[in-house]
């Protein structure tokens, strides 16, 4: 990996030390030229007809982005953002009063809102599957639960926003498959750093940001939907590029993933969420996960052994995201005094995850997240400020 | 109205006689730098820093989306299109077995498959209230169904997609709130057209697009919701921006239209759509009323003067779009052509709006829709190219 022409690539490293990839990424130069030369077309020949000069370009964006976590084009649905990609998917599956819902003890908050609509609306029973005391998910006791029948969905993060854990995805799928649950997983900030693969990982539905690690973007998205399970879903909100409208009292769904789909799109957001998938798959993924893993390894390292300061992130494996308190401070103030020193991070909210009532958990920390184009230098900057103030 | 200098500032204005403007409007130069200038801040310092940076000039969307339709700026939720819109507050509702919903013969099939939908999952009632033969909803026939009791909801177009007729929509207010049924209005192709005043037509909700008459950016949208109906109101889906995760077991709506949005958005596309409100701010809806209908119902004349020309619009009062077939042509042939002459329409399928039953009804038609920069010599050329064809 050519990392100074990355670098190059990427206006936005010669403006700060960059670290809130997990929130919203830098984008490289060539995905903001393919957004800004669709809308400057758009302004030229009007959004219809650039939409049609772009269509086989558009076209192309649902190949790249089933190659990057090996689905089939038929099988994305291109969405504005992560958290409508899970909801199209799990508001579509029909609960039955009683059905079981498990999940993890880190999940997102509006995912958790979603179940606690569902236990409202349909009776449905929502479990938070503890975790093995690294944070992640213990397969044991999802065993367990799954064992005890009644499961209609295992839903968690990959990796979730709040400390560096990864989840055991294709554990986790192999076990929900033996008990004949679905397997909804929320890639939101894994998809771009980990290598996701939806066969071997065995979801039968995946959601994804493009602004996170993807650096697509902001307001696009992607979700899959397996083609094995796209017919038991009833999409929560129909258009008509979801549903055709065959009669005064008829209809019929799109067979594939498009009925999650709306027909009015920002297209060159999605153009340029096409770029950046490509990008990703020109790099290798495994390439970034290697070096993220270094950088965000070397870093928790560096932080870690200042005085005062506590790197909070857990789990066997680790993401990018690199979380940690440091005594006597705020972890806001803390960011604030960064972005003074050149220094983007951002504050994160454990105490939001409602779910993981660990009686210890830091309310709020620093959240350091690191991207391939990061370097030892950056990081050696962003430790010795911390270790300054 | 300074046509010229609205002209120079609309680059498209240039490259053809543009006539989409009920598809996807020519955005002004002014409205795509907006967008661009937001998207280079966020390669360069990030997309969370670069909104950090903007919430100020987002805060100023509400403001400017809720004095254009005369709504209180938390009554506003900035959303990704108009479907999506019309959708979260259509699928908020709880209906009950039973309940009617009143629509128009116009109605638009994303709407139509809703109502479908809706009929399938909780045995609501669809009326597709007769027209008064002139294709608007035929206020008498509404009057009657309402006195029928049991009404739920009444949902109407304000401006139907597929010829140029606008439905009484005040009177229609009046009605609905004389029954106590709540009245959703798909101003999708009226906003930015039509002086639209939420408290003078009396609609609970509304829903609308950027990227058409307001010429703002594709993928914006908005939602307006009274704030004497949102607490009846229970989201279709929930994100961390509409809701609070309290406890392990429990969560709390927002209080205001905030409830059917999404924290993540296309932020660079939002701010667009507040400099494109802005304009029609700036110049007066009336205005820009008295030119179009000027401009369509001219547009409309000319047409009608050529042999084997059909103007196919109804409507008592008349929006911008105008729609027109012609003998011998298909109207994807007319639209091809027209647009190697350098001219822009679109075709429009009224085949597809299937509580139009009318046996008459064209299956497709030329949809040329005029707005307050086009002129009447680009009119000359769209009628003598369709002259001489």
């Amino acid at each position: 990996m050519d990392v100074a022409q990355l670098r190059v690539q990427t206006p936005g490293c010669a403006e700060s030390a960059y670290f809130d990839n997990a929130g919203s990424a830098l984008p490289a130069e060539r995905v903001t030229r393919t957004v800004i030369d669709h809308l400057l077309l758009e302004q030229r020949v009007g959004g219809y007809v650039a939409a049609d000069a772009a269509a086989g370009r558009l076209d192309a964006v649902y190949t790249s982005v089933a190659r990057l976590i090996n689905a089939k084009p038929h099988e994305i649905a291109l969405v504005e953002n992560a958290t409508r990609a899970w909801d199209m998917a799990f508001y579509a599956i029909p609960f039955k009063p009683g059905d079981r819902i498990l999940t993890s003890r880190s999940e997102y908050p509006s995912n958790a809102l979603a179940f606690l609509q569902a236990r409202e609306r349909f009776g449905v029973e929502v479990e938070a599957v503890p975790d093995d005391g690294n944070g992640q998910l213990c397969l044991d006791a999802l065993a367990e639960r799954l064992g005890q029948g009644g499961v209609r969905l295992v839903a968690v993060n990959h990796a979730p926003t709040y400390d560096g854990l990864v989840n055991p995805a294709a554990e986790i799928g192999e076990l929900a498959a033996r008990a004949g649950a679905l397997y909804l997983l929320d890639a939101c900030q894994s998809v771009g750093q980990l290598p996701v693969d939806v066969r071997r990982i065995g979801c039968h539905l995946l959601s994804a940001t493009g602004r996170k690690y993807l650096r697509a973007p902001r307001g696009t998205g992607f979700l899959y939907v397996s083609e094995e399970v796209v017919d038991q879903l009833d999409p929560p909100l129909l258009d008509l590029r979801a549903a055709t409208w065959t009669g005064p009292e008829s209809f019929e769904l799109k067979a594939d993933a498009k009925r999650f789909e709306t027909w009015e799109r920002n297209v060159a957001g999605l153009l340029g969420l096409g770029a950046a998938v490509d990008d990703v798959l020109d790099l290798g993924i495994e390439a970034v996960r290697e070096r993220i893993a270094l950088l965000s390894d070397s870093l928790r390292f560096g932080l870690s052994r200042l005085p005062g300061v506590t790197v909070c992130d857990r789990g066997a494996v680790r993401s990018g995201i690199v979380t940690f308190v440091k005594d006597g401070w705020s972890a806001e103030d803390l960011v604030a005094r960064l972005r003074e020193e050149g220094v983007t991070t951002d504050f994160s909210l454990p105490s939001r995850a409602r779910f993981d009532t660990r009686p210890d958990k830091p309310a709020v920390v620093v959240r350091a997240s690191v991207h391939y184009y990061n370097t030892l230098a950056e990081q050696e900057q962003l430790i010795n400020a911390v270790a300054g103030f």
